[in-house]
């Protein structure tokens, strides 16, 4: 424990503007404050919103450490810190659960006050941070900086799991897989027999299908302008696999056609306007629901033709599976090893930080569902 | 029974074009084809959709006989009518249920697809109408045309109701009522203590502001332009009227400001793009849910800030309150009968057919919240 209460000297991604490469350069990383936890890494995936912040589409402050799905040991704990201390398991948390605002103590909200998303300050609570690189201030991204050897993250925004947890695969616990198998199984509710649609088929639509697949849909269309990524879209549940680039006519009026009615279910996780009203549009008019679990860049809007929303369909944003975080992201690990749910299909690529730029084209090439950095 | 087989000269209120006065003409009434209903018609409520096809934001034929919010006693039915007879008490109902389609068989759909409102063919089944006038076709409004002595309605479109209920009243039940009684506590499911806003306090948003009381609503905000609505509202359950003309900033966010976190429930029952987006703004951004329950004219498009979706809100479109109409109507009338519900607030003016000018100015001028015509 040389380290407590010392700034902890490491390496870190940062991006020091939107839209440039990811450099990995040597920072120094503060103690927590009172109410905070630094965290020793072990690894983290790369997930959409971080491709997101890092080409701007996202309010946000630059040079910045990004990254937020992360597992890791807690190195250290600040002042009143008592749901975690050191040694423990943990996963970050990109929406954090106060417990004391609104959202926390609604029975159905978990869109906590304090998440640094929509937008995102790049600070903690307090409006500081606590990394820097020669000098310069760098800001935090979600509050979780994941792409670092060392982080420091509030106590709301992190969550002890399982001392049996394997650290090299379940950071994937922490954002992407619960984002999509809670938006199939916890939000949508997804009833056996029912027919689904799937708008992007990397990390979070992966765990869509498989949420669709574990609630017994019978049919799950998977749309995708990469190939590539079709047949482990299929291993895990997909029945049809859609390439809009290759189809003749619009993709919502090609899956009405192969369903007749429309689908019961549709899943946007791609943050895209044009996706999103196809997939709106792809639903049943009379009793689909379309859910939109990707982000979408903060200057767009979604046009729904309006006579048409009357017939009762409806439209619902999900955040992170619409779990209170602090709540239930303990027992989706729990369940992993207990074999309740498989998460391993998904880990496709693993690779040591150093190699981030390898990692960071295996995403964009769309080869891998999700390649996680280990530290 | 001496007009048994015979077609029927009666009076009706016949649109010429769009946006043109109504005019009450004498009209022929064919008996009823198979699987059709003739009906006398004891009255007719004013709804919102009858203005709007009136007013031509509907896609529609002309010249047209309006109405469909009616109650009336079967005349004589068509071969194969089983579920109502002459003398039976009945309600048109401008959504069907023919319990055959896929919304009918689905579990939540009452959408049926034998509608005729969006679009509005202006036919009965076999594609003919039933009414002339002069020698010149006129067609159906929803395939139900309340302002006429007699009309003409597929079985699926009607329903047979109590005998003991008031019929210069009850026609109400139609549509106004359940479409925003039922959007409250049937789709809503509006929670006790929740905070709501109903934008438009005519018919049906003077029924969901009941609906939300019913509910155990602890706060209900009604939105509407025109004052003289407020008195009657207030007397309904609203608590607090805001009239969007005379703020000084745009009403969603008063909404927000009243509400400090924005509203658990948001109705439009308008059928504006603009209060649409200003129901949904006014919803919580975690766990709101915006009921649209207004009809918008067919060539209009909501826009929703795509990035602020994600946080969990919810929008979702209710046709006559997601109420399977055949199914369920007669039950609310049998409600009533026993005090289980009162519609009679609702009904603040009634007048003879034969002063349909009168109404229809009442109607817009917003001094009734339903005015039923006496046949």
């Amino acid at each position: 424990m040389d380290t407590l209460g010392k700034t902890i000297t490491c390496r870190a991604a940062i991006a020091w503007a939107e839209n440039s490469p990811l450099s990995i350069e040597e920072v120094q990383v503060e103690p927590p404050k009172s109410g905070e936890v630094r965290i020793k890494m072990i690894s983290s995936g790369i997930c959409g919103s971080d491709d997101h912040m890092l080409k701007g589409e996202l309010l946000a402050n630059f040079p910045l450490i990004p990254g937020h799905e992360g597992a890791g040991i807690v190195e250290s704990v600040g002042d009143g810190v008592c749901s975690v201390k050191p040694g423990d398991k943990v996963l970050t948390l990109i929406i954090p659960q106060c417990r004391e605002c609104d959202s926390c103590l609604h029975l159905k909200g978990n869109f906590c006050e304090k998440q640094d998303v929509l937008p995102c300050s790049g600070v903690m609570l307090d409006g500081t941070s606590r990394f820097s690189c020669r000098g310069r201030k760098i800001y935090h991204s979600f509050r979780t900086s994941s792409f670092t050897e060392y982080t420091v993250v509030p106590e709301i925004a992190v969550v002890k799991i399982d001392d049996a947890a394997p650290m090299d695969k379940v950071c994937l616990i922490s954002c992407g897989f619960p984002t999509g198998y809670g938006a199939a199984v916890n939000s949508a509710k997804v009833t056996p027999g029912s027919t689904c649609v799937v708008f992007g088929l990397g990390g979070v639509g992966s765990a869509i299908v498989m949420g669709c697949k574990a609630s017994g849909a019978s049919r799950i269309i998977g749309v995708d302008i990469n190939e590539q990524k079709f047949p482990r879209a299929r291993a895990l549940g997909v029945t049809d696999c859609l390439n809009p680039k290759k189809l003749e006519k619009p993709v919502q009026e090609v899956v009405k056609e192969m369903t007749g009615v429309g689908v019961d279910f549709a899943f946007e996780a791609i943050g895209q306007v044009d996706t999103m009203a196809a997939a709106w549009n792809s639903c049943n008019h009379s009793y689909g629901v379309c859910l939109i679990v990707g982000l979408a860049p903060s200057d767009t809007h979604l046009s729904l033709e309006a006579s048409k929303i009357l017939s009762g369909k409806t439209l619902k944003g999900v955040c992170l599976g619409d779990y209170k975080t602090r709540d239930c992201i303990p027992q989706i690990v729990t369940d992993y090893l207990q074999n309740k749910i498989n998460i391993d299909p998904l880990v496709t690529h693993q690779l040591p930080f150093s190699q981030l730029h390898k990692a960071l084209e295996l995403y964009h090439s769309g080869k891998t569902i999700r390649c996680v950095l280990l530290f």
